[in-house]
């Protein structure tokens, strides 16, 4: 009789011998086969973990005790293990079970934690708490990988962990040698020694923790051994195990880039995802790009935290293998590295997720465009990401980055213009550039018009009345707005700025010829690019109506893209509507007569221009 | 024959003897503490690099070798021993030398840096660029404090020199077991375990590097053989040096709370300010209040990343040392374990520099906000802070900040708000709460003639012409602005809001009865309080013509608070000109009774709200 379906919470584990918690690992790695196969998710590092998983569940006492998996995408099985089996038939869609450890989900979850490299400072906290409250029967244990060790606000938390006084605390050191590639650099070549066996001192022996390992982490008795005398011993101390990421399945074992780390929905017996690609992503698209560009020029180099395959840059590493940095999980070394290399003569591009940049804020702003570094910063996933949750979401990136003096931003609408608009930036010498992008496939191009003083005119029906100024990827919603409008006889332009700070003039030439703006952005509503601009217009004195269409300040819950869209009310159908509702509301437009020499005027202004340019 | 004034260049120290060389030392100090006392700065820290910054020089061509200080403060001397003697006469003062290394000023600096933990980073980017170009005889050297070691970047970085293929890198590690204060943490044990001569392996051999040291600091024989070595050896070296802080001056070597890390001006014979205080700082009054607090809450603790008495803390740690917890130059770590603290019942408080809480943008964002742990962010040194130069000022906290869903962040304009607003923002138990004030005087208290919905009416003068929505400490400006605008008869209203994010209900209700409204803020204008302040207003339907005030999108050079605001147009002379223009401008305002009408409207709602309250 299978026992998974019994697993009403972690105390059942405690009723099962040994020999049944190995069965039950063969049933968890079913399960996970067959139902990640399904929705898609982090595979890998589950298939890792079974065993560990069963054995912490087995020595501690969640909730009593705290479990922090770091990052949370490691945290499946403690799902299975905390009630939670059913969830898996909806995994990462809207109204089902998060891919992330989730407070609202369960009283075993404590955070939701997709940024690597945070658990070992909020089990500081837990165990500063307990100490203070005199909880002493409480542990506190954070499972962290050995590429999440790369990150160095884990080594801020070691030295207060390991410092005067100590208190209780467990570090579960889950060593796959991997974080999506296998981790660079000196503190993996440690961790090799000490799986080896060497007799060397422990670096965290040296920061004043106790090391208990290395221990074999599919060898169930192993682990409840180590576990227990971890669990006895009190003081800080790391427990190092090592797993085997994607262990107990072909397709996974076999995978030498990624061992599986995070897969689309896939026929788990051939391994071959389920549905043909969508087209070519705007990840792709960047990755053909940036070889050509280090092809052309010998000072480009390219950068990425431990994110090679994700963010596109492996054709790149196998053309040019000294043209490419992987820094670890490191963002902040990433960024201030790449002010420095390109002290040293080089042009670097960092390519780097949306959601990770905010880790290098600082760096950016203080080491990059203090200095006036003309390095250039690729942004993938930026926007709505959808499956995998609110803190995957690239969805602050222009607010945030629009205050740093001298960095240029731009938001291709498609894959031709990532293709052109990388290539100025790359061009750029004066400061920082930045190209951001969302998830997913490019689409078809949406060729310009017209050019007006720099700014693509992508659409131009009926008397000038709404300007949809559309903001990157959104392009596509700005069109069917346009059409939506047109159906109902309101005129409109669609443009497109290309560059979206700092603020082209042109937008406000072209503003003040209609009766009201709106602008569409895949970004917070709260200081965005929309924001920025009505700002702009009211400098130079338009007085145009303006209103921002964008993400609401607020933390969005996982789904598809679509549907996390619509939920912020991102859709044409939605936008339109309001727009109908506000030119309703508006003072009647001039006679006919002037809105067509207006119109001209415009006419006038692009041909003039197209003019020029021949 | 003094040996300083004949310092042409780094080059003039390799003409000189050892003896020589000890004589310059010692002439040093005297111009230093004679300079740095009547102009104030970094006086401790430099006073601890005379010896090795002359070894540095003598050993190492810059500019062709790179030297990298971390943090920058402790560059005086160096910019002494590179031509800039003449610049001390300004230190810190507009047109004068920056207290920082400025690449402005001399091919000698490579970057400005007054956050720490950086050095390494760009260091390794600085030897990459050498690897790559085939320059082989460059050196790159980063000297870093061992306070800057306990910043997690720098681990990051360690991790990528340590690693293989290791390239020639010299680290000189300048311990002086402090960072303001001693430094704190396992790092920090490790390293007197090495100054000890304990047969221990460094930690930083077990990441990769070689280890040369400890040596002593000020012994310049043992400084010339140590880093000859080290350069002669080529691959990645660590030199540990110990340097006594403060050295050679009887009032920093008794100043047991800091040895003189950050001077004002000072009568060099008695050590005492030359000025007497201006008044209670709001640093004061926070500190005195988080006692109070402290005091009343059992579950109240403060956290500070290695700046106890510079962010207000000091009593508070002298009456509840178990209250109030130092985690190192570590923001990151700081904001996540306050996280954790949360999450085990305690109520943080993290007081921090605006500057440096860019350094925890994600972290503030994903493990607090996320979350919605009610933890309260103290952000001193806001707005322009102007002496340290653009890398100090707190000019982007609100723009970056309030972005973040859920947090509430409050800018009190005198000592008594910030009494109020520090209490309710720990009342709060939905979320995060941020408090931000400059550095500075709190100056004379302005009280509230009325309280509309929330929003304080300072000032309520003539017809409803301009609406002056003034954003914490620029209160006094705005009152002046109001002042001037009445001069000309323009009648005006001053509020402020307090809570500034989200924005408050209240402030659409009054600006509708406005002409024209301004906002005034010592923060980014891109992005900033008044760019949100004219979203809401456009949401809700109000069309009065707005106007924000507030710092460009620029980096802002060293100088005076008042200087620097100047520089920024953010005087009353400036802003009241500029409104004075607009109103010119603006459409003919309807008939008196109309606007009376309004005004006693305003005025009953001022009167009906007060009723209520009572």
């Amino acid at each position: 009789m299978p026992l998974l379906p019994t697993m009403y919470g972690p105390a059942r584990l405690r009723e099962l011998t040994v020999a049944e918690l190995s069965e039950l690992a063969g049933e968890i790695r079913e399960f996970l086969i067959d139902r990640v196969s399904a929705a898609g998710g982090h595979l890998g590092p589950n298939l890792g973990v079974v065993e560990l998983t069963i054995a912490l569940h087995r020595t501690f006492d969640s909730p009593r005790d705290k479990l922090l998996w770091d990052t949370g995408h490691q945290a499946y099985v403690h799902k299975m293990l905390t009630g939670r089996l059913d969830g898996f038939d909806k995994l990462r869609k809207s109204g089902g079970l998060s891919g992330y450890p989730n407070p609202a989900e369960s009283e075993h979850d404590l955070v939701e934690n997709s940024h690597a490299s945070t658990s070992l400072s909020y089990a500081d906290g837990l165990a500063r708490a307990n100490a203070f409250h005199g909880h002493t029967d409480r542990a506190v244990v954070a499972i962290i990988g050995d590429g999440a060790l790369t990150g160095g606000m884990a080594w801020e938390a070691l030295n207060n962990i390991g410092g005067e006084p100590r208190r209780p605390l467990i570090i579960v050191l889950n060593d796959n040698e991997r974080s999506y590639a296998p981790t660079t650099g000196a503190v993996a070549e440690h961790l090799a020694e000490l799986r080896e066996g060497r007799p060397v001192e422990s670096v965290f022996e040296q920061l004043g923790l106790s090391y208990l390992g290395p221990v074999d982490g599919h060898d169930l008795d192993a682990l409840l051994d180590v576990l227990h005398q971890a669990r006895e011993q009190g003081g800080p101390v790391v427990v190092h195990v090592r797993t085997e990421k994607g262990r107990g399945f072909v397709h996974t074992e076999n995978n030498e880039l990624d061992r599986g780390h995070a897969i689309k929905p896939i026929d788990p017996r051939t391994g071959k995802p389920l549905k043909a690609s969508t087209g070519r992503s705007f990840t792709q698209i960047f990755g053909e790009e940036i070889v050509k560009l280090v092809r052309a020029r010998p000072d480009i180099m390219a950068i990425t935290a431990a994110m090679m395959e994700p963010t596109g840059l492996l054709t790149l590493q196998r053309a040019f293998p000294d043209r490419v940095i992987d820094v670890g999980i490191a963002e902040q070394h990433a960024v201030t590295m790449a002010a420095g290399l390109s002290m040293g003569g080089i042009h670097p591009v960092v390519a780097i997720y949306s959601t990770f940049v905010n880790r290098a804020f600082d760096q950016l702003l203080m080491d990059v465009a203090l200095h006036r570094r003309p390095v250039t910063f690729v942004l993938d996933r930026s926007g709505i990401t959808g499956d995998d949750g609110p803190s995957h979401n690239g969805m602050w990136d222009m607010s945030v980055l629009q205050v740093v003096p001298g960095l240029r931003i731009a938001a291709p609408r498609d894959g031709t213009r990532l293709a052109e608009l990388l290539a100025e930036a790359v061009e750029w010498s004066e400061g920082p550039t930045l190209v951001r992008f969302p998830k997913g496939p490019a689409g078809d191009d949406i060729p310009a018009v017209a050019d007006f003083n720099g700014v693509d005119v992508l659409r131009r029906v009926g008397s000038l009345d709404v300007l949809v100024v559309s903001i990157g990827a959104l392009a596509p919603v700005a069109i069917e707005v346009s059409e939506a409008l047109r159906a109902q006889g309101i005129g409109n332009t669609v443009v497109d700025p290309r560059w979206v700070t700092p603020v082209r003039p042109a937008l406000g030439d072209i503003a003040r010829r209609h009766r009201m703006v709106i602008t569409v952005e895949d970004n917070s509503r709260t200081g965005g690019v929309g924001s920025t601009i009505a700002q702009a217009l009211r400098d130079s004195g338009v007085t145009t109506p303006l209103r921002e269409f964008g993400i609401p300040r607020r933390f969005l819950g996982h789904g598809s893209r679509a549907d996390v869209l619509a939920a912020c009310g991102l859709t044409a159908r939605d936008i339109s509507l309001a727009v109908t509702e506000q030119m309703a509301d508006l003072a009647a437009p001039p006679d006919r007569t002037d809105l067509d020499e207006l119109d001209s005027g415009l006419l006038h202004l692009l041909q003039a221009h197209r003019n020029k340019e021949e």
